[in-house]
This record gives structure tokens, C-alpha cells and sequence, in this order.
């Protein structure tokens, strides 16, 4: 049985700890939380002890952690859980500051641990299946990528203040989709962001409507457009043109009612938001998480992707700031 | 030039006006019809001469007659044509009683004149895309028809009277369809029907809702359903279940705009109605007519086909008006 | 703590057992069947005993039965549960044979115990969503209701000689169905059927194709139509045609990829069969029985409808072999 | 009856012979062409003459002017059909310089004569209803706009030589739509591309592939994706973000045939080029144009927007070659 020990009881730490429990073989043994109710709560429901970080990193019982806790305490969980010999999971980003981000890989990689980072889109059914497609050749060699991503409605500006930008916050999975998908990295970077949903966005420094170009190393084109804001809901779609045709990643749709009426013929909106949409995502990666530590075959998303986001959110970040094309 | 007299200056008439209008090497000489103002106009938007129907059978200049007036007249003026040789297109149905018909049909064997029956259904692109690929074989042998037959709303009772009941005034295409697609004919027919959308049609004896189940001589089913109203518009839709897949054609849109808002996704409604939807067969059917004539190929759509379609009408009058299976 | 005993350890025992297992204060204490290195897996991996019918039965602290077994000993299976006071969830069909299933449900009410007939696609959310929609009246009064209800291919020939034959087999679920959506029952049935994909399926008096037209006491209109085979999957449709619109029930894919090559534009085949279509309406049944144990309301699929649809199938296969209309 | 001199019988030239002919009042008189043996077969299909461009100019019966002739000539023509007082429709560009584009529309100016461009993309009935929902505030402000315009395959090399490169042969269209739906202009561009489907594209200093990114004055966002190559044909989408919902304009497909097999669920592939896209787009501009002649109207697409858009793809041009983002 693989003991693990849980950092965070908030929203995404308890969508874990319940993807944690459905693994055969694996036990959650501690909750960690500055909040000592959430984390007596969840503990208490998959029958796990509150502790903390020390007692619960300290405990040779313990093979694995999963942090889910705020961004901010990440890359510390991060260096302490390596130095322990911990198997990590560690929610995106790994931390606001790529200087600090690449310490937590250089100390991963120090200690030989496993680290994943929850880039979850990955594990998506829908955005899985393409990539296995896209590898077997179906639409020959891609070309160009065009993403989607659009959330129902911007977080309180509190949160905004601390996420470290638009681009670090929201874009980061893009980034590495586009990574993944392409199989290839970004030459330069261009991007341009505007404060069209709410003003107090932009009164905090931000943008909440962007547009992002990458090119790649091998020459291919990639184009992401972001809103905080879709009336219509969580709209996550991308496409990639490719040598010998076309594939493309639809929004999931709760249900597959359809109603015709004199004013139209309508569909439901897409799922509302990631929790909905990257439901099967979340149990698949955390699947995968520990299938990887049981057969010692790497991590689909490794630090190093973790990093590498983060690199190209910077280089966003400077276009946008400075109005110039950045090359990497 | 083929020189043609055109029977009908009302709706279907103008249409079929303009199309043959549009055949090289065709011409519109006479326009006949009981509203000699409603001739006159027609004539003068394409040059032709209004006249009797006597003056234009007895014009050995005319090649060709198009017959689109009243249902009551179809059958007389096309023994007349007939026995003036001239070839004929008329639009459904031949007549209401299927003994007049079958006079009809032998009057144009005698004649050995061309009797084309107007059904349009057979050259929408969308139906004769989906029976093209059927006669490849691309689903195997056809097993299974389901036909959706809706009209956006009940016409007039007045019309209703005369229209000789549902089965032979809506259904005589869907008849049609049936033979067509699956190349083969009813063994059995059961049929019924009820007043769902406005007492009227009770009224004068008839019904507005209607299913019929078809069996063929080779053992294969189909399933027709019928309305007069569909709040959404006109509903032209059938699929077929072969043996190793499945064909269906669906309503035609007049634009690709998908709208997403915070209550729906939604696309156009179908076309509204018969001249919107069948606009580009109408046109075909007139195409395919004189290119018969010229080439001296036999018509898709023959007066045989008019006299069948409506035998099984008046087999599904039977079935439901005396609540039994009738074989045929 | 509400303790279970499962009666069948095979496909669908495994995923009640998994189902029951997920259900907040309810535990799986015994595990009967008649494979016993079946049942033993099945009670190892949820932490229950194998038993026989009798010690589960007997013990007192069994608050409830969930029957997955075959279809042969759902009648006993129900009649002893209710004389042992434990509330029922029995797979469908009740039984066969209509009397029996009568005497079961004679057998429920005289010991007042729950029992509820596990017609899941009530629960499939698709088909839940739909229903609440109309209930809601978004399209008026209902008027016609198109059931399309294919199977990926035929079970094997000896499973076909002990099911009962196809409308007691396969459309039990359409004829549920049926009086769910319109909220009405049948009035007369007509239904007919062929023998298209297999001979071997004739040969055990059988047919594989079917279609049904159910006229229902206030005069609405029903068409079902079913194939055991579609070479496209397992094939779960339905629409209902309303005063003021349409509802349409369409097939689950298992992702929202589109493939565009030089050949056609591509979708998913729908999800394979019903233990993936149905996946999450297993689910969602089960919390219903025990939700509805908990707070002492109604089930939603009484065993009165299990004898409704199968008096339903019953009159079908009547139909079918009489070759005529029966009244009901 | 206003009399008409159509200048260029080639493929687009046959086009507007033909949409001319079809305007009430209105008649083709002469035809004028390089290709002698071109001009004569499409004036005897229309009744119309073959004259020299001086004739034609020179007729004072001649009221209008339809440029259809290679992009060479349109500068001159136009200039000369203003000074004659023609009113005057000419395809897309006004010419490939921007200075001489502007010398055009100032000598419109001067003449006092109307002069459309043939933007057919207005026409189209997608793009228009959408451009009519966006109006009536449907999905409130426009945010952002994400065009995809790929053609089913490059032109020959010689085309491309003389083309004035991807951004001015292709895009123009593209930075028509961007100014157009948005109701906006172009504050800034950047621009980049590469020839991914053929080295020979890059053999002449051309690229095959782009990506843009247009900010408006209003800070909206734009980007345009584009290719010489889509295997599965021509694609021709775009999609308009707004503060209440999102409209998207779709591909047409020739048939609305969908077949499921053992492989997948497929539909028809666009239509193939823009030819058959725009058919009617064809069409309604031509209308539009004689009906705003008739009635005094602004035509919806001046010179002006003809010099505009390519004062874009001068723009884009220049971001790409010198690699920089270009304020306007």
C-alpha cells in the first residue's frame, strides 16, 4: 500500500484526495492544511489523519504527496517533499518566479525523485484522443495550431492581484498544450492583451482578453486567444491544421438534448467550468501519477514542463509589457 | 428550340415557369390558366402568349406541356396531351382516384408519349446524394427506412376538403421516397392517425398526425411519421439502416451561424417550407425532364410511379379508416 | 449503516456491486451466486462475504437486495426478498411471464416493501434532461414520440432461445420508455418484425428487426424502431414532437474530436453498448433506490411499470405472430 | 434598361456575364477581352457585343462597367471608366500598389461616380446574417474576432510570382472581414508566416502559411490564421467574441448526408473552393450593386475599402519581411 499525504483542502485538494482514494494500492494517510476545519473534514471522509507538514514529511510511511495547496507555498512543498524522497504531485505552477521554479527542478532532480505537474488538459479524453491521432499521422505533419480558451467569468481582482498575470495564471496551460500538441518548442513569442470585461482587470495591472502568437523552431504557426470571460461558459477548443487534413477538440456538452422551437434549434451550453469539464482529466492524471510511480515509466508532465510554461507565460508577459516580438 | 405550354400560373406554376426559362434550347410559348390575369403576367415576364388550353395542345409547334394547375385538372389535360402527342410534365399527384390515374397512365402508354411525375424530393441534393451512395453499397444492403414528414403548419380548411385526406395529399412524397430508396415495394401497409393539432381538420374527416409502417416484399420495414405543424419549420429528414451502416439526410439550414449565449447554443431553424427547401430541386427536376426529352432517356419520376404512390395512399386510407393491416 | 445483499456476480452484478459500493451509508454484506469463484471475487474486492440465498435473506441486518442475477430467478428472487421485508431493486424484466411478474408484484404490496425495476435509462442523463424539459413545457402538449433503439450485433443464438424473444428482450426498455416521456399508456399496439441480419435468429423463432406503433389513450402517436445489429454501435435515439417544438435525445460519444481529411469530415462512432452508454444511468439509479430508502419517496421505475412494459411487449409479440392490431 | 460593358471573360468574368444578365433593367452590351475567341463565346451566350475597351468607354448608351479583367488592368480601367462618368464594380484589388490604389479612388472621387469593389465575402448569406445579429447586439460588444481562411490548394508558381504575396493576394479578403465585422480599424499589425506546404511557395518570396494579429483602435482583438493548403478543402470560418455570447460563421457543405459506419460518423467536406463557396455571394453583390445604382444607395463596399484592406496587407507585409509589429 502506497501512503500519501495530501497539501491542501480547499476546492482542487479535495477533487484529489477522492482521485487518491480510487487508486488500488494506494491509501491517503495525511491531510495538510493551514485551515484546520477543511482539513478535518476531508481527512475524516477518506478516513485519513490532519497533521502537519513536518509530521506528515517526516513519516517514512509515506511513498508519495500531492500539493494543492496555494500556489505560493508549491515550490517550498516542492524542495522539502524532494529532500524527503517523496514521489511528488504538484498542481501548476510550480511557482510564480521561473528563477524559483527551476530551483524546485534542479532540487528534484537532485533527489532522483518523480515530480508530475498537473497540466490535467493533458489527460483530457477529448484532447488525449487527438494527440494519439495526430501521433499516428491520421492528418499527416502539423502546421498550425489555433487554441481556444475562454473561462465563464473573471476571479475576484484579490485573486487577480496574487496570480502573477494573465498570462502565468491562465495562459500557462496553453502554453503547454501547445508544447505537447507540436511536439516542438517557440522561437519567439508575440503577444498583445486588452482590458475589455471589467475594468478593475486592467486596475490591478492586467488584461483580460489576449492573443497570442508562437512560432516554433521548426517553423510552425500557433495562435491562442483567451478571454476571462464567456457569457456561454468554459470554451476550451483547439485545432491543428496539419500536412493531410484537420483535427479538432470540441467543448463537452452535459447532455446531447436537443430542442427546436419557432425561435431555433438549440444545444446545451458547453460544461460549465474545469471542475465539469476536466473531471475525467483530474481522475486520469492522478491515475497516471501512480501508475507511473508503480512501473517506474516516466510522468507525462514532468517539472520540466512545469518550467518551460512558465518560461513562455514570461515571454508573453514581456511582449505584452514592452510591445515587442520575443525571441527564446 | 423546344417550344413548351405551361398549364398553371399560380405558385408551383411560376416556378416551374422560371425554370423553364432557364433550359438552353428551350422555350415558353403559351401560359394557360382560368385567372387570365394571373396568365398575363406570367407570359410577359417570359415572353410567351397567353392562351386556351385547346389553342396550345392543338399548336403541333408545341413540344411539351408542364402541367401545374389545380389537382382536379391534371388528369384531363394530360390525356389530352397525351393524345396530342405532345411530352408531359405534371405535377403530383396524377389524380385523387387511382382509377382516373391508371386511365392516365394507359392513355400515355397508347400516346407513347414521356409522362414525367413531379416529384421533386427525388432531385434535392441532399436525397439523391444519400441514395447515390446507398446504390454503392457504402452501408450494405438497406434494412430499415424512417422518414420525418413535417409540414410548418396545417394549409386552409377549404383546401383541406379537397385535398383528398393526408395520405394522398402530404404522404403521396413520402410514398414515393419509400419506393425509391429502398428499390423496392409494400407488401403491407398499416397506418394511423389522429387529430392533434386543431379540431378543423377533424372537421371535415381528415387527421393532421399520422404513422404508417410499411413492410416490403423482401422483408424490410419502414417507418413514416407526419405532422401538419412543426413550430419549427419544415422537417424533411429520413435515414436508412443498412447492413453495415447507416444513411441519413437532414433539414437544410439557410445559414451556418452558430449563436452561443448564456442560455443556449443555437443554429438556424431548417428551411421554412417546401419552396425554400426543395428550391434547387425544382430546378433539377426541370433539368433532368428536358435533358430526358433531348437524349431520349427514360424520366426518373414516371407517370407509373404517380399511379403507385398513390395506391399505397389509398392503402394507408384504408388502414386507418378501417383500423386494419391491408396487404397489398 | 443500510446493509446489501447482491444476488449475481456477473457483468451487470459487478457494476451494481461497484455502484452500491459508492453509495454514502450503505455497505455490500453478502454476495450470492451460483458461480462461486464469481461471487468470491466480487465480495473480495468490496469487502463482503459470499453467501447462499438463505443465510442473506435470513439475516436481519439486511436492509436491501439489489438482483442482477438471471432473469429466470428474478421472480423467486423478489417473492422471497418481500417475504423477508428487505426492499427490492431488481434488474428488469421482472419475469418472462406476465402472470408471474403480476404475482410478484401482488407479492411487494402485500409486504409493503420498496421495489424498484431497474429500467436505467430513466436515468441516463440525456434522457433525464430531456424529460424534465418537457415536463417543463419548453414544446407544449406532446404529440408523437420516435424511438430509434439498435444494438451493436446480436447476442449469441443460445442467449436469444431463453430471452424471451426480441420485444420482451430489447424493446421492455423502448415500451418504458415510451410511457415515461408521454406520461400515458397504450391504447393499441400494432408491430412487426423480419429476420435481416442473421438466419440463425429465425431459426429460434426469432426476429432481429422490429418496428412498433403504439397509438396511446389521449390519441398520441409512437413509433419504435429496433435492429440487433448497427454496424455504427449501439444506437439510443429518441425525439418528441410537441405542440410547440421538438426534443431530441441524441447518442454520447466518447470524445469531441472532428477529423477533416481529403475523404469526409468525422465524428466518433457513438458510445459502444450499454454498459458504456448507460455507465453513468447505472449510477445514478442506484443513489435513487437508496436515496429514495433514505428519505421514504417513491421510486421512479415501480415494479407496477415492469408489468406495464411487459403487457406492452407482451401485445407487441402478439401483433407480430397474429399479424394484426391489438387493443389494450 | 441600363446598359452594361463587362471587361475580362475569364472564370470570374463568366461569373458576373451571368448575374448581370440575370438583374431586371438591366442588360450586358458589350464584352471586352484580350482573348478574342473568349469574348466573342460570352457575348453570344448574353446577346452582347465584342468591343475594344475604347468603344465600350466611349458608348454613352453604357451606364455601368463590371471589371472582372486580370489585376493589372483594373487601375486603368477604372480610372478611364470614371473619367467616361461609368459607375463602375470591380473585383478585388483595386490594384497591388497602394499608391496607385489611392490615385484610383481619388479619380472616383473627382468623377463623382460610384465605384464598388468586389468584396463578395459581404454577401455571403452566413457572413451577412451574422454581421446582421452582431448588429442588433445579439452577443452585446464585439471583443474579439479569430478568422480562419485556408484554400484547398496553392496556385501555380507563375500565379503566385505576380500575386503581390500571400498578405495582398489572399489575406485582403480576410482584412476586409476584420474591418468590416468589427465596425473598426487596425491600430496596430504583426504579422509572420512560413511555407510549410511547398518550397516552392518560398522559392518565389512567398510564404504558404500566416498568422495576424490585428488590435483595433477600440483595443479589440484580432487574429487571422491562414494556409494555401487544407486538404479536406476550403475552410472558411470565423468567429466574433462579444461581452454577451459568441457568433460563428461555419462552412457550407453541398449535401447535409451523414453516414455512420464500422469507421466513423461523416459528413460532407466544405465546399470545395470559392467557386462553389460563394456562388451566391457572387450573386447578391452583383444585385446589390445595380439596386444601389437604382435607388441611390451607398454600395457596402466603396474603393475606399478596397484601399484600405490593402493598406493592411501592406502592413502585414511589412511585419513579416522586417519582423516587427507595425502601428498604423
Amino acid at each position: 500500500m502506497l501512503e500519501v499525504a495530501l497539501f491542501g483542502a480547499g476546492r482542487i485538494g479535495r477533487i484529489h484526495a477522492g482521485n487518491v482514494a480510487r487508486q488500488p494500492g494506494v491509501a491517503l494517510r495525511y491531510v495538510v492544511d493551514v485551515d484546520a476545519a477543511a482539513a478535518q473534514v476531508l481527512a475524516a471522509k477518506h478516513g485519513a489523519q490532519v497533521a502537519s507538514a513536518e509530521t506528515a514529511l517526516a513519516d517514512p510511511a509515506v511513498g508519495a504527496v500531492v500539493i494543492g495547496s496555494s500556489t505560493d507555498t508549491h515550490a517550498d512543498l516542492i524542495t522539502r517533499s524532494a529532500a524527503a524522497g517523496k514521489a511528488i504531485f504538484c498542481e501548476k505552477p510550480v511557482d510564480l518566479a521561473v528563477e524559483r521554479a527551476r530551483d524546485c527542478a534542479a532540487a528534484v532532480q537532485r533527489a532522483g525523485v518523480v515530480c508530475m505537474i498537473g497540466f490535467q488538459r493533458r489527460f483530457d479524453p477529448t484532447f488525449s484522443a487527438l494527440k494519439a491521432r495526430l501521433d499516428t499521422g491520421e492528418i499527416g505533419d502539423p502546421e498550425m495550431l489555433v487554441v481556444t480558451s475562454r473561462d465563464p467569468g473573471a476571479p475576484p481582482v484579490d485573486y487577480l492581484k496574487r496570480s502573477g498575470g494573465i498570462f502565468r495564471d491562465m495562459l500557462i496551460h496553453d502554453f503547454d498544450i501547445f508544447r505537447w500538441i507540436l511536439d516542438d518548442d517557440a522561437a519567439s513569442v508575440y503577444a498583445t492583451g486588452s482590458v475589455l470585461t471589467d475594468p478593475a482587470v486592467g486596475s490591478v495591472g492586467d488584461v483580460d482578453s489576449t492573443v497570442v502568437t508562437l512560432r516554433t523552431r521548426r517553423g510552425r504557426l500557433a495562435q491562442i486567444n483567451t478571454s476571462r470571460r464567456a457569457a456561454y461558459g468554459y470554451d476550451q477548443r483547439f485545432e491543428v491544421l496539419g500536412s493531410r487534413g484537420m483535427l479538432q477538440a470540441g467543448n463537452h456538452r452535459p447532455t446531447e438534448v436537443t430542442v427546436s422551437t419557432a425561435d431555433s434549434v438549440s444545444r446545451d451550453l458547453p460544461e460549465h467550468f474545469f471542475l465539469e469539464r476536466y473531471r475525467a482529466a483530474y481522475a486520469l492524471e492522478m491515475a497516471h501519477f501512480f501508475d507511473a510511480l508503480a512501473s517506474g515509466t516516466p510522468v507525462r508532465t514532468s517539472i520540466a514542463d512545469g518550467v518551460r510554461a512558465l518560461e513562455l507565460a514570461d515571454a508573453a508577459t514581456t511582449s505584452w509589457r514592452e510591445k515587442r516580438i520575443v525571441e527564446l
